[in-house]
This record gives C-alpha cells, sequence and structure tokens, in this order.
C-alpha cells in the first residue's frame, strides 16, 4: 500500500540520485558555495547577536528568522537571546527609508560547526542571508543542523519582481503578505500591484472615491491598509510598484467616471471585451489623471510607477469622430501615434510627481524620454530594440505563471538570451531584470498559492543566481525542498488541492481522486478561454479539477523519468518495469474506485471521461512493458487499437490534460518495434 | 495502490452501513428534525433576507455566514443580496449587550425546495440555527444543496463550554479566534480562559505590570487585544470567563511580586512542582486582590469571574510558622479551612465587582454562599454533593482533552448520570452544563488544534443535544463530517500532522511515517508524566511523533470495525478476510519501507521499536487471518509466540500505543481456539 510519491522515492532514489551532483538545498542558488566540514546544531538555546548597523527594522527581520527557524524545525527559541551568539549579524549600513533599485544587495554567509557570521554592506544583504541561512537547516541523526559552508552571494540582476493581478479576481492582503513572505524567501525585491483593469478597481482614492465605490463591488483596498502593506513589504526587502492600467484596460473607472472614456457609457463591470479605453483628446482626461497620479503618487514611496499601456484596441477611437478629428488636427497618422501622445503627456504627469514612468511593450515610442522602463510581454526582441534606442527594460515574456508552463520551461527563459544576446555590455545594462506575472482571470484566494508557487521560484533563480546555472534536473531536486520551506510562510500552495478535492467529494475519501489530480494538468497558454462561450464570467465559482490541480504534475515529470530509464535499458531494467508495471496498475484499476464518486457531484461529472481516459492509457502502457519486459510479440493491430486510445486520451477533457499519454505512446511505439 | 482510508472506505461502506440509519451530518444533533422531500440549490444568486430585529451584530454574523458557505462551495455570492431571498432569518430580539446565562438559544429552520427561514426569539438562536444550515449543505449530482427539513432546536444545558489553558504553552489570539470559530460551529457557548498559572501570567495588568513583565516571559495579551478577542467572542454568541488561579498556581504573579507568596522567594518561571500558594493570613494579599480583581473585572464583562481554587498542597502554609500561629488564632483547623477563609474573603472582593465567583471542586465549603458556581474535575458526585447544598455546578470531569481519549469515552459521560442520577429536579436545574478542558502542558499553537478538534465537538453534543443522543456509531459518522466542515474555518486539526510529519523527515515522502501514524496513539490519561525525568520542561520542543500523532486513530477504529465483522462471521466473510490481509500486510512491510527514515531523523529514533512492533504484529495478524480464512491448523506454540511478540507490542514507545495490537491479539486467538 504505497502512494504513488513513496514509489517514486524507492524508484527514483537509486535510479537517478547517482546521476546528480550533491547540491546544498538552496533557491536561488548563490554565486559560490564552498562546502565545509562539520555542522553548526540548531537547538533551543540558539540565538542571534547584532554588530554594526543596528535599528528597529532589523530586530523585526531577526525577529521573523527566528519564528521562521522556530517553526521549520518545532523548536521554541527564547525571546530574549543570552550567552555567545549562535549566529552573528552584521550590516555596515541602515535601511533607507524608501528602497532603491540597484542597491547593494550582497552578502557573505560562513557557517562553521560552532558558529555562524552573516555580513553584508546593506541590511538587503542581511535579509537575503538569513534566507539562505533558513534553506540551509536540515534534519539528520543528531538533530537539526547546518552544514558549514563559506557563501558569497549576490544578485544577477537589480530587479526581480513578481505581478499580482487583483483587478480580475480580488486577492485579499492576508494572501498577498504571505506572497510577499515567498517572494522574500526567494531573494525577489519587487511587488507589482497590478490594482486596475477592465474588472476591477482596487486601490482607494479619497479624491475620486467613485473609483472603488463604482467600480470593485466593495472589494477594495484602503489608503490606510496600502500604507500598511508597503510598510510590511519595505521590511521584507520588497519594493511595491503600483500599475494603474491606461488608456486601455480601464473599464472599472468608467463605472464611476464615464466621461473618462472614448465611448458613450454607461458601463458595468460585467461586460467582456478590452474596448472601453480613455479620452487621450479631452484636456479633462489629464486634468483628471494629474489630480489622481499626485494623489497616488503620494501614497506609493517607490520611485517607479506603473501606467499600464498594453493592448489598445482602438475600437473606440475609431468609432468617435471627435477623436478622429483630433488625430487629423494633431498629424497623429494612427491609433500608435494617438497613444504616443497620451504617454506623452501622462509621462510629463508622472515625472511632475517625481516618478519614473513604467509601461508594457506598447509604449516604446521615439517621442518618450529614455528614463522610462519598458516591461516586455512580447520576448526579448522587444527588450533589445528599446536597449537599442536607449531605454531600460524588463522581462515578462516567458515568465507568464498563469500559462501553466512546468518549471522547466520558465527556467529556460533568459532575459540576456536571444535578441538580447546581440546588445552591447552598455545596452546589456538598460536591461534591469524580470518580473513573473500572475494574471487572474483563473485564481482566487484559494488556489492562487499554487498557481505562483513553487515555479516562481525558478524564475527568482534565473533573475539572481548565475547565467550558468541551468541544470534543470538540480532545479527540480532543489525546487521540491524550497517549496516545503515557503509551506511554513503559511503559503497553500501544497494544501488547498487536498481541501478542494475533499470538497467536490463532499468528504468522501478522496485518495482516488488524488491519483487522477496527481496525473493531469491543465491546458496550457490561453486554451481554457473559450470564445465560444462567450466572455469569462468573473463571478463564475473556480472549484472544479481545472481549478484544483498544479500546473505542472510532479509524477508525470518523474513517470517520465522513469520511461527514460525503462526504454534506454532496452526494457531490460527489472526495477524499473515493476514500478512502471505499479504505475500503470493504479492508473488502469482506479477508474472503478473513482467512479461513483464521479458520479455523485456536479462538480466532477464533467472529468469522467478524463479518469476513463487514465484508465485506459493505464492498461495500455502495463501491456506494452509486459511486452517489453517478456520480450512477447504484440497481438497484430494492438499497436494501431492502442495509438487510437492514446490519442483519444491526449485531447483535454474539461480543461485538463494527460501529459503521461505521451509517453505511454512510447511504451506502446517501443513494444511495437521491438518485435517488427 | 490505495491508502488505509480508501481500503476502508470501500470495505466498510457495505459492510457496515446498512447497520446505520440515514443520518443528516449534523453535530449536535438538534431536538428535532423532521426530514422532508426536495433540495434546495445553493447557487452564486444565494441571499438572504432579515425580517424582524435587526443590528450590526447580525449584518456581521450574516457576513460571517456567506463567507463561511462560499469557502465550503468554492462560490463566491455578491456582497449585496438582491432579488429574491433564499434564506430568511428573522430573530425577535436584539443582542444583550452582556450575553447572559441562559438566554434563549433556541430556534426553528425550515427549508423546502426553494427557499428557507430561520426564526428564533433571540439573536443567538440565529447564530445557531445558521451554523446547522452550513453543516446541512451537501454537494451532489446536481450541486450544492440543502435537504428539505424542519429543525426545531435548543439547548439542554445553559452553559456549555471550553477551557483552553494559555499559561503553561503560550497560544496565541489568531490560533484563540479559529477556535472560538470552532466553537460557535458546534454551538458551544463559552471560552474559559485560564490566564495565569505556575508556568505563566497572560492577561496584562496596568496596576500591577509586574505580572506580566516578569511573570510572561513577553507572551501575554494586552488589554486592547483581550478587549478585541471579547468582542470577537461576543459576536459568536461566545462567553469569555476569565480565570486567575488562586492561591495555588500562582508562582507566576511571585516573579514580580514574592511578597505574595506563603515561602521566601525568589521564584523562577522554570521551577517543577505546585507548592508556591498565596499567603492568605496577610492583610496585603487582600489589598493587591482588591485592586487587581477591580480592574481585571472591568475589563471582562461577563458576570461571572473564576478564580481556581485547585490543588492547594499546603506545603509553603505547613513550612511557615506565621501561617500555623495564624490558624491557631483564628481557630483553623486545617488547610482545607484556611483556604476557606482565602475564598471568603475571596468572594466578597469578587462580589463587591458584581461578579459571581466560580471554582474548582476544592472551594466548596458552607461557608461560602450560594451564588458561587463549582466546577468539578472530580466527578459527578461532586457536583451532586454541592447541589445537595444548593451550589450550582458545571462539570469537566470525564472532559479533559488533554488525556487522550477516544471521542466514544467523553462522550459516554453525562453531567446528570451516576451520583447526579439521585437528585430531586430542583436540585438538578442547578447542574448549569460543562466544559471540556485543554490544559496545555503538551500542545503548542501548532498542535493545540488537532488535541481540541474534532473530539470537543462530542462534548458539546453532549451538553446542547437531548439526553437520549447517545448512539456512538451515529457519532463517529456525523464526527467525520463536522471535521471536515471545521476545517473551513481555517483549523488545523487535519493538516497540521502532515506538516509536522514532514519536518521529521526533512521533506522526503511521509507516506510509510503516515501508515505508523495512523495506527498510534499517545499514552493516556497522565502517563507522558514522567516523574523520574524531573519536572516538566514547558521550554522543550514538542515536535516529536506523539505530538503530532491524533489523540484517536480511526484507522485502529475502523480496523476494530472489521475484526468485528470478520470474528462474528467465524472467519468465513472473504470480502472482509482480503481487507484485514491488505491492512495487515501494509503493516508488515511497512517496517522495512520506514527504517531508513527513522535512521535519518533524530525526531524519530525512537520511534524505531515502535515500527518494528508493528511490522511483527502485522505478520502475527496475516497468519492468523490466513489461519482462519482457509481453516488451516496453526502450528504448535504458534499462538504463545505471536501472544509473546503482541505482549510486546502493547508497551508503549516513546509515549506511543498501538491500540491494533490488541485485536490482533483477538486474530490469533481465534485463530488458535479454532482448532482446539
Amino acid at each position: 500500500m504505497r502512494t504513488l510519491a513513496a514509489i517514486l522515492i524507492a524508484t527514483l532514489t537509486p535510479l537517478l540520485a547517482a546521476a546528480q551532483p550533491q547540491q546544498l538545498p538552496l533557491m536561488p542558488m548563490p554565486s559560490s558555495v564552498q562546502q565545509g566540514s562539520g555542522r553548526l546544531p540548531i537547538t533551543p538555546t540558539f540565538s542571534v547577536a547584532v554588530t554594526g548597523s543596528h535599528d528597529s527594522s532589523l530586530d523585526r527581520e531577526i525577529a521573523r528568522f527566528k519564528t521562521q527557524l522556530s517553526r521549520q524545525t518545532g523548536i521554541p527559541f527564547r525571546s530574549k537571546d543570552s550567552g555567545t551568539a549562535t549566529l552573528t549579524v552584521h550590516a555596515d549600513h541602515g535601511r533607507e527609508a524608501i528602497q532603491k533599485l540597484g542597491e547593494d544587495e550582497s552578502y557573505n554567509l560562513t557557517v562553521t560547526d560552532s558558529a555562524a557570521q552573516l555580513n553584508a554592506p546593506t541590511p538587503l544583504g542581511i535579509i537575503h542571508g538569513l534566507q539562505t541561512f533558513l534553506q540551509l537547516v536540515q534534519i539528520g541523526p543528531p538533530g537539526f543542523t547546518v552544514p558549514a559552508v563559506t557563501i558569497k552571494d549576490e544578485p544577477r540582476f537589480p530587479w526581480r519582481g513578481t505581478l499580482i493581478d487583483v483587478s480580475r479576481h480580488f486577492i485579499p492582503l492576508d494572501v498577498l503578505k504571505r506572497n510577499v513572505d515567498g517572494l522574500a524567501a526567494v531573494k525577489m525585491n519587487v511587488l507589482h500591484w497590478h490594482l486596475s483593469d477592465d474588472q476591477g478597481f482596487r486601490a482607494e482614492s479619497k479624491v475620486f472615491p467613485k473609483l472603488t465605490g463604482e467600480g470593485s463591488e466593495g472589494h477594495f483596498y484602503t489608503q490606510e491598509e496600502i500604507r500598511d502593506f508597503i510598510n510590511y513589504a519595505h521590511d521584507r526587502g520588497i519594493r511595491v510598484i503600483p500599475e494603474f492600467d491606461m488608456p486601455g484596460h480601464s473599464r472599472s473607472w468608467f463605472i464611476g467616471y464615464p466621461e473618462l472614456s472614448s465611448g458613450s457609457g454607461p458601463y458595468t463591470l460585467e461586460g467582456g471585451g478590452i474596448d472601453p479605453t480613455m479620452d487621450p483628446t479631452r484636456e479633462e482626461t489629464y486634468k483628471f489623471l494629474e489630480k489622481f497620479i499626485a494623489e497616488m503618487a503620494k501614497l506609493f514611496p517607490d520611485a517607479y510607477f506603473h501606467i499600464g499601456g498594453d493592448e489598445v484596441d482602438g475600437k473606440q477611437w475609431d468609432a468617435n469622430p471627435k477623436i478622429q478629428e483630433f488625430k487629423r488636427t494633431h498629424n497623429l497618422k494612427n491609433n500608435q501615434d494617438l497613444q504616443a501622445y497620451f504617454n506623452e503627456r501622462l509621462q510629463k504627469i508622472v515625472a511632475k510627481n517625481h516618478k519614473i514612468m513604467v509601461g508594457w511593450d506598447e509604449i516604446l515610442h521615439p517621442d518618450l524620454p529614455k528614463t522610462i522602463v519598458v516591461q516586455s510581454w512580447r520576448g526579448q526582441k522587444s527588450l533589445a530594440i528599446a536597449a537599442q534606442q536607449g531605454y531600460q527594460g524588463l522581462l515578462s515574456f516567458g515568465y507568464y505563471l498563469d500559462l501553466m508552463w512546468p518549471a522547466s520551461r520558465h527556467y529556460a527563459v533568459d532575459p540576456m538570451s536571444d535578441a538580447a544576446a546581440g546588445l552591447t555590455p552598455e545596452q546589456k545594462k538598460l536591461i534591469l531584470g524580470g518580473e513573473s506575472c500572475q494574471w487572474a482571470e483563473w485564481v482566487t484566494p484559494e488556489n492562487i498559492d499554487s498557481h505562483i508557487w513553487p515555479r516562481n521560484a525558478v524564475i527568482a533563480e534565473r533573475l539572481w543566481s548565475p547565467a550558468n546555472t541551468i541544470d534543470a534536473a538540480s532545479m527540480y531536486t532543489r525546487l521540491n525542498a524550497v517549496s516545503l520551506d515557503l509551506q511554513w510562510l503559511g503559503l497553500t500552495h501544497r494544501t488547498a488541492r487536498t481541501e478542494m478535492l475533499e470538497r467536490m467529494v463532499g468528504g468522501a475519501d478522496v485518495s482516488a481522486l488524488k491519483v487522477l489530480a496527481d496525473v493531469v494538468e491543465p491546458v496550457k497558454d490561453y486554451n481554457r478561454w473559450d470564445d465560444s462561450k462567450g466572455p469569462i464570467d468573473f463571478h463564475a465559482p473556480l472549484n472544479r479539477m481545472i481549478d484544483a490541480v498544479y500546473p505542472e504534475s510532479e509524477t508525470a515529470r518523474q513517470f517520465s523519468a522513469l520511461v527514460d530509464v525503462f526504454l534506454k535499458s532496452g526494457g531490460k531494467d527489472q526495477a524499473a518495469a515493476a514500478e512502471l508495471r505499479n504505475w500503470l496498475t493504479t492508473w488502469r484499476d482506479n477508474d472503478a474506485k473513482l467512479r461513483p464518486l464521479l458520479d455523485q457531484s456536479a462538480l466532477l461529472k464533467e472529468d469522467i471521461p478524463l479518469s476513463q481516459n487514465l484508465a485506459m492509457v493505464g492498461a495500455a502502457g502495463l501491456q506494452a512493458v509486459i511486452y517489453l519486459s517478456k520480450s512477447e510479440q504484440e497481438p497484430e493491430l494492438w499497436h494501431a487499437q492502442q495509438t487510437a486510445v492514446i490519442d483519444q486520451a491526449k485531447k483535454p477533457v474539461d480543461g485538463l490534460l494527460l501529459p503521461v499519454a505521451a509517453r505511454i505512446q512510447q511504451l506502446v511505439d517501443a513494444a511495437a518495434a521491438a518485435h517488427k
């Protein structure tokens, strides 16, 4: 009676472990790690001393560190340190009141069998070094210890962020806070807060109260909450960059202020499409933005201010005769020119408020000053073009967490690759880093953690670690370790799924449902969007299998590795064969156990074909392994029959894919080929 | 590849389900439930209307109810209700500013296939009725629904509480708050807050700041936090009764104020024993208590005030010549009389502050007025004696959650049974109800939820439901349902164990460890206390198996039911035999998988013999089932050998018991007897 995971451990430890170097479970991997000998014990008398610069922010950081160490180990530490310090922390300088882009974030951590020393030029380095220390703690025969090690570390890029969209689905502050803890744990330093979009305006304006009063359905952050959240993030070394998307993606503004729009209104939050767009031709629009941006610039202390600027479809502009007339009189050839006109005026307002404007690819236009920053959702080519023109850039293409890619695919995306690889050293300096993006069409407070984590950690590693840190096998091993560490922060990426599955079956035993959930993945890219069904209903429940399962199936990944071992051995590896048979038998037999539950739940009935598919590909794979192991001849037509079954199973059901199907096809192909 | 739970479901559904009546998953069971036909759908347009009395407290209650319904179903509801109400709520009156003992808590809930109506004389009934509604929500083929039903409900006892000790281990407010949510979910109405004891003083006094300043190690609640917590509980229909234990269990007072004690001091929080006791002979003691109780009486609005009064060992009194002299001059024959003298003076102070004094059994003394309430940790006999003398009483004997009893044993304890059964009707009215007790020697914020829940729900049922609600099988079925509901409140009773097990194995796969954890239970009563090791170290980590496992093994309980079915069939039930073999095989084989993990963790090495024992009793049971199923003859000496092995396995290892061992002995006995 073993779970899949148990089988995997049993199988893969001997089969695969030897191939991997013994690496410490660190993510992001530091610039330099030298392992020593011996181990520092973590005991109830563990204590921290501070030398050098010392302020209340550092005290809070150390208190959080000790709380976290206590959670990880279950050891309560005394609130007052006494005796010789186990860990001595030394920062040369104190914190800046407002965290700046490019502050020194480096640190040196030395651990011996009797003490640890963490040194950094700034408290930001201390924050990062303490996270490294936490990741080093391991349980073993002598108890909890940290291995002796010397680490020298600094980030590759100065801007390492995550965008969280709180407009499409509102995300409460407690959820955001634990995610900020997660960002700090993997040494990210920016939370890009996508505060407004068509579906909701989430930041309180006292000057224009109808923005949230009419445009948020009551789901917004007060200014007091925003200030508290910014302080919370600042304490953890995270800058908060607000984004107010304009002139497009701005329907929520128009519920309360329809006069800002290029169309006639009235507007509601429910509508579909991205047509509603600000009117860039009316002076009243700029008067509004003058006041609004002045208010927000005071509320958000960071030097950077994001104005969105993406995906203006121009339909409202084209349909408005006054706007067409304006374009003619101002010699604006097309809507791109009109948006550039808007951005130019917007940039002046932003600059007047002592902020640097950030926007998406579309804002790039020669009329704008070189101080702006371009965030690219389109690719390294956009970044390269901007850099060649002297603009700074951030990469988000390749880091969209909502596209449901495997961690390895995000991991392979480098801001400096492709078109950016050909830039001059001076131009390369203009690429500041990147941001992962959690767009919120399909997330709720319940499942957002599992969409962001643990995959976000590999993007954090891409942006922090040396460019040659690219081994995916090492990444996955370390990712599993860091995923557990993140759990101790209160993130629910490993626990919410079980609760959601339990909801679907009304409290019945979920083990058979977990077998299915473990091997499926949501469809990728934008394939969950189905235009034939009309616009997305942002009020619809997100409580089905597709909402609960992980973006990447760890079981499928490990099954895949096992298939590789087995096929490489020419079907001769009996241990691999036995484990494959175990899995495939489980999958073949699961539908019979699961069906009664699927029949009894409205949330699961669409998944009946999925469960059947798993049973069928399980049976196909099992037969293939038996043929291969025993060198038996498969019957005629067998290959064609199994291939038809597998082809069927490769099609999405209820938005879910069965990634093991393709690997089972390989087994079936191999079984057929062996006897040709 | 099935988990134990999956096997149980598969086995027991056909074997056992038929024996049980189809009951709604309600706990506590209402006084009257009449099932109707049809079902009320729960959809995104679900809405609540209020008729009758209406205040902000009711609005908050309904908002919480909708949040909870949304969590259970995953359906987001609009914050503003519109259209025809799905549920109409009607309270005749508003809330009392201070909740009183004996307020009407009854309610009537009627659900049809199109609407629901909840009526109650007071908002307390509405609070209870909404919890009943939440428990009725079920997933099925048409989606989430509530079955048509007519419920009339009221509590059996007016005082239904839980004591939480926050002195031995400090429990932060967020943990207390989610437990208050749990109390409300099972219709309890009192949180008895054990705020001081030898190990820590937890409530801020501004008059005597050294109480927490010296006596809490920084772990205490400020007065502002206390007020906030009381409001939180009040909103949920829960009275908060503070307990300041005196004259014994009071060492923490003496760290800052040694002059209060009967000994010489100085004192530290670390000491063992319960000797330190207040000096009842000095007037200064009463001057201190006058001021202290006046301050606390204002802080805690409830009419009742708990002064403890338990376990005065008298050693400091006997050793103090002045106190001996005082006893002689005041004609106090023994220490009981001296404590009564103290209590009499204390009672006057409490009464002067318009509070009713509550204390443990030991305060009962003819010199005290009949207004006091006696809380019995000793048994129904104490309650009966008190009632015969005209004192009101509460039962806690039998409801000590820290004794690790199975739910069924708590469930069988009735305040009106045993000695109380013989009371007159008038005397019986003096028994107000009872309180479960969570003493905190062995709990931390991490595992306290699993020590309280779900077992506390059966004590809640005992105190709320009609006296004839005593069927244990029905109780366990409903308990499993309510346990899941409680999870949606954020209680960690079902999730913390996995995280603790993961910590023990450093992130390795925990399935083999779960197999072991599923079948063990901590030792019962006070058998974890080991006087030979000296006093308990309240700063020691509580991060081992004994701290993580559940007080009652659900697997052992269900295995037990299966053994009953199998033996009743004379070994002929082949389905039961197959399932028993599955389990016993798993247990037999588990040690081989688990041993590498146990060897590698300091937190688990003591459990190696436990894992071996499970393997050995698994092997013994498996052989017995095979002999019985096949009517084979067991070899000579087999019975004696297996019995020796099982006897060994019955002994605690690292504080853990193997309750399946006794049932396996029955299998072995039956196998031997069958062939005599």
